[in-house]
């Protein structure tokens, strides 16, 4: 009954790691506005689709609302299914697209990178938990906003280290793309999955009306 | 007694073409910040035209929001002839201020060009339906920047590729300046309306009501 | 009875100029991010000045927004003169904090020239008019993203041609600094005045209950 | 009691000074886009963390509020105390993660550093109250955008000048990573305080009805 959703969840994350794919996979290497492309695409798909799905299309981000009750568990299994299946199909349209281009993988520290995927999910989780779901700002107008401009930040300060995904759909479609390596996407999950729990603690312990 | 709408129609298309020539046709290439230029114009366009006239700008978005119901039929041929009217208007006034600036027509494949200009004439699209004319978002004051900002991700992703128009105008506009083949225009038009079409019929399937 | 408008109109002048000085005048060139800074300090200032003086800044803008009849004239008189010296400080400070950095006043075409700055101080003046003063668009919160980044569009886009002043005061302020000809002011003073009086007629026309 | 208002402070200062430091200090100098990713994230922090503490992330924002009387001088001491504390472990973690990376502290001359600090904290300080604490603008959707663009504009105008830090814990961050020199703390504290005053004492003589 929920399938409207799942499918929107999959458009916004297909979206997401297309453009993240097509920006960063260049026989001149990445785009110096890569990391704008890739906020404002996700800025744009969760203006479009927030009233549909919730907007998520990163796991890390439903685990989030998930455990603060705004997505319910039964929709959360097909709506992180629905984002790693998006990840998977825009990783090999990248690659389809771009015969020839050399993919180098990122080489990652664990420690380092564990700690900057940690604080930029965090930051994403918490973001996404106050503007679009705390009481006091039902309304906004600038979720979207927000949200996406994490995501440039982060992407700016961070990807040296851990390549910036915060989100392990992007991890897994970086692995796809051959951005990542398959044997580093432990390091992401641990620091996307602690950073959204870490998330949702410290909104609890801060909203004291959370709606 | 639509004539108001269609000259707003025109000034869009005019202002959103005539910065994409400007920032393209130059001695030195393209501006390192020319997609966000034109986003930029394209969203400001609509902000101050939306009231007026819907503020497509975009023969694909005037198919989609027909098809959606929130455009006359007789409306959408003439909007349709302003766009493209603006686009020659705009093209020549970019090729007079350039005098002898050598400009290079973009040598594209079908069908990859084919895919990037659907996918994002669709998200384009889709992006339109949900903020501009879907009930839950009413009142919104995020319109025009999720509408400029998908063109900006969508132009720094896939511009290498197909151009980057996802705009029937514009393709026209790039042909008029030598920046696209006029033998190429039909790639264009085949990606641009069916990831129209099928925006509306997602758009249909995921939102349940529509208003 | 009205100061405390014109010292408003004075300082959202100052740190456009100021900025947009500094952005430019530079020992290594303009910076890349320039229009970027422009808008945005334009923007800011509108937000924050815009419930006091309604946030010109600009005498264009000062005589769009008297002839639609939202400023009146006692008012906008001291607007312009506040505009002016705003201008004169902004471009005086920006040569005290860069002694020694060259500046070479840009050398401009009339005809070019006076058909770039009509355009977008059309722009520019349409765009505040519907944002701003159109009943339809009351309480919105994107009014001065839509203005700020007007200016982004329109500085990338023909600032190599005009200078991308769009407001007789930012002229100013350039040759107070140098950075355009004294003796090529009459050129932006006519592109911008008719961009700001076709803007009004424009509005009037299309616009049936402007409010 | 209002602990949970303080460790937003936390937060979000931490995050705003963790970005500028990860976007300055690198082997390969700033990156070209630092100025962007700094406005974000204190955008973002401050949509996420306004409803909870006002989010003023600042030691001279937080003057500036008190002073204007929307923050109670038992928070204002620990909201500072957060901020600086912030600004220590965010430097040090940036230290921590770019081992060996070079770090050259910026020299600067007092009378146009002071200049520049004062103007941008201002600046900086009459944006947000105007957008965030007065009546006309209540339940604006743009206060966000338009503090976090402020940094944007004072960082591309005056960097080369002063370091653009318009925030005494920033300096105080800067410090510690080794881009400011400790001996010039009072440099930037001195503009800074003397700008947020400044900001209180115009807001009052400009704005009629505050609320």
């Amino acid at each position: 009954m929920g399938i409207h959703k799942y499918l929107v969840e999959f458009l916004g994350a297909f979206f997401l790691i297309f453009t993240i794919g097509m920006v960063v996979v260049r026989p001149d290497g990445p785009h110096p506005l890569a990391a704008l492309a890739i906020g404002s695409v996700l800025m744009v798909m969760i203006y479009a689709g927030g009233h549909i799905s919730g907007a998520h299309y990163n796991p890390a981000v439903t685990l989030a609302v998930t455990l603060r009750g705004k997505c319910s568990v039964p929709d959360a299994i097909p709506y992180v299914l629905a984002q790693c299946l998006a990840a998977v199909a825009a990783g090999l349209l990248v690659l389809h697209l771009n015969p020839g281009v050399p993919v180098v993988a990122k080489v990652i520290q664990p420690a380092p990178a564990i700690i900057c995927e940690f604080l930029f999910t965090f930051a994403l989780c918490f973001v996404v938990l106050n503007v679009a779901t705390a009481k006091a700002n039902q309304g906004n107008s600038f979720y979207g906003l927000a949200i996406g401009f994490t995501v440039i930040a982060g992407a700016l300060a961070v990807a040296p280290i851990s390549g910036g995904a915060f989100n392990p759909a992007v991890a897994i479609g970086g692995a796809v793309m051959g951005l990542l390596k398959w044997s580093d996407m432990w390091i992401h999950f641990v620091g996307e999955v602690t950073g959204a729990i870490t998330a949702v603690l410290v909104f609890r312990a801060v909203v004291h009306d959370p709606g």
